[in-house]
């Protein structure tokens, strides 16, 4: 299966690579840059790499909305197959996408945009359709989870570990997609559609920019280990999804998850709780989900999104939790308190009662709005 | 697709009920013993089952070979798919249905015989085609992970915890498969034919039957906690495909599997290490493997063993491990001591130096002929 190649970056020139050595598949043109196609198989002309009869298949690692979107339309309308790394893309335009492979009959699989290496999407997708799936949830931003990690066993402090992320190249220049949540809510996105048939919009992302060494050490003193967490679930309302940190008990599964590290898990209605767990993100990783994706296409998969994909309003009304809150005295109020666990200068930390995932979040945006400085994580139970 | 299922046991019940709920899957008839057929969907003629020209499909759940192997090769060589979930059928007799298979193009996928629940084989077959596996290893079996989880966690002895697992309804009444290491053995035997193309012959096996509690607390009191583990590895001499009990740092991902849990991992050439985690047996985990093998024939897949399959006798010469041993002061001789690490009356406690598997397994065997008592573990290092 000739397979073209979108971008040569970190991924792209993996995919490449990786096309040369598999059984069944065939190296076909790389696209790059206007003017950057300074070798022979290296193109910067979209429409003529589609143009080729014998190209059977594109694998997209440009990332971003823009042109991505539009060469993926092509590619699907012109009856070829399209795989793809850009989670972005799809969580933004899967229905399009999706309704155009339904059109043409070509394959659409973007099992590389969630969890790098792990299979996370492709078992969703093979589960959903004799099983069923309540729930899934996990530790999917790789980034993050170094950095929480060495706050965690080395005491880092939150600059830092942001330095030594972006040293290992796990962080870009600009880590605000990641250290926000925002890079696993799009993930968790792509979960929910692959899982439920419900693109949800809307989602609430807390990321882990609030987070300071004593934090950790609070934590550490509760036994507590601190991990950021992407969710979705099908609830009274719909379907919840959002991004948050959390405090798991430290011999939990997810707090034996170390360094770049992502763990998955999803719940079967008969499968029970299935885990994954393995490297997230990484040149190797990433082309070698696109690579699986290409093998699943000539296995006769065509989707990964069930028939009848729909978009909603992600219901966070119907999930309730207790967190514990770092907040100044004075925003005490806001916040049901079920118990005070500690007064550090003008801020204390609180143990809520069960509230909506909504009224948290919504919570700190307004002591935030106010120039307060809160932290907050669920407590897993 | 309408599917037969074979037995209406634990499992093939699951399935008979999970057929009803699968969209694209259709109930078909349950073969039962000779004149256990008591409902009209019930039969107990597997010639009039295969002759129905609208049946697709068959799962079989019946176990051991004889007569499931008579039924599979039937059922391949009439052009219909048979999905199993029968680890000594297709341990024993894969080369055989697979070239049946592979005559007749029917799909014969086997995921359900090794995880239950736990996508391994099917994830491995994946992986295995675009990528390239190195090693597979995990805990494969959960009867046994229950019962070391009891006797590390709360002291129990192991005959306690043997009846503990029989009372679960984990352990059978005649338990010697799973704690000689023999089911775990089956297991990743599937796995090499799967990720290796290679199912090898002469895999060696050692338990959990050979461990006290005394054993476990002194791991415990150095940090480790016990796991049985089933591995297979490309080697030197070409693949090695044991089971041993192994010692884990109490932080390890292993010591954090509880209950009858499996925790299966494999190492891709460019994926890098991923591990699937969950309940490894069940009636609806179990049943749920063999709907979405169902469920992957219709997306197209046809086969989990890669093509070119082949038999061939394991190596163990090439992989070398570290052994923390318990064994008579008089059989010291019989392996090369690193250190001695305590002595309990007649018995020594000793670390090895780096051996051969077989050397181990070999120098067990010796000792228990002359009614020595030893037991073994590997180092994780």
């Amino acid at each position: 299966m000739k397979t073209a190649v979108l971008g040569y970056g970190t991924v792209g020139k993996g995919v490449y690579e990786m096309l040369r050595s598999a059984k069944d598949l065939e190296q076909g043109p790389v696209l790059v840059r206007k003017g950057k196609a300074d070798e022979p198989w290296k193109t910067d002309d979209f429409d003529a790499v589609l143009a080729d009869d014998s190209l059977n298949a594109v694998a997209e690692a440009i990332g971003g909305i823009d042109p991505a979107f539009d060469y993926a339309m092509k590619t699907l309308k012109a009856g070829k197959h399209f795989v793809t790394a850009n989670k972005a893309l799809v969580a933004e335009k899967g229905s399009e996408l999706q309704a155009a492979a339904d059109e043409s009959g070509a394959a659409f699989l973007f099992s590389a945009a969630c969890g790098g290496g792990v299979p996370l999407l492709h078992n969703l997708a093979l589960s959903q359709r004799g099983d069923g799936i309540l729930k899934v949830s996990g530790i999917l931003n790789g980034t993050t989870n170094y950095m929480l990690d060495r706050m965690q066993r080395f005491g880092t402090d939150y600059e830092a570990a942001l330095k030594m992320a972006q040293e290992m190249g796990y962080a870009e220049a600009d880590p605000s997609a990641d250290v926000s949540g925002l890079d696993a809510l799009r993930k968790v996105i792509l979960a929910a559609g692959t899982a439920f048939g419900i693109l949800p919009s809307g989602g609430l992302h807390e990321g882990i920019e609030s987070f300071t060494a004593e934090d950790i050490r609070f934590y550490q003193s509760k036994g507590l280990v601190l991990r950021l967490i992407a969710q979705t679930e099908r609830t009274a309302g719909g379907v919840s999804c959002f991004t948050e940190p959390v405090l798991f008990p430290d011999n939990a599964p997810e707090a034996a998850v170390l360094e770049n590290n992502n763990l998955a898990s999803y719940e079967g209605r008969c499968c029970g709780k299935i885990s994954l767990m393995g490297q997230g993100a990484g040149r190797y990783p990433t082309a070698s989900a696109l690579i699986r994706d290409l093998e699943s296409v000539l296995s006769g998969e065509r989707r990964m999104f069930p028939e009848g994909l729909k978009q909603a309003e992600a219901d966070h009304d119907s999930v309730k939790r207790r967190y514990l809150v770092r907040l100044p005295e004075e925003a005490k109020e806001q916040l049901p308190c079920d118990e005070v666990q500690g007064k550090e200068g003008a801020y204390l930390r609180i143990l809520t009662g069960a509230i909506p995932v909504n009224r948290m979040h919504e919570a700190a945006r307004k002591i935030r709005e106010k120039g307060g400085r809160i932290a907050f994580a669920a407590l897993e139970e």
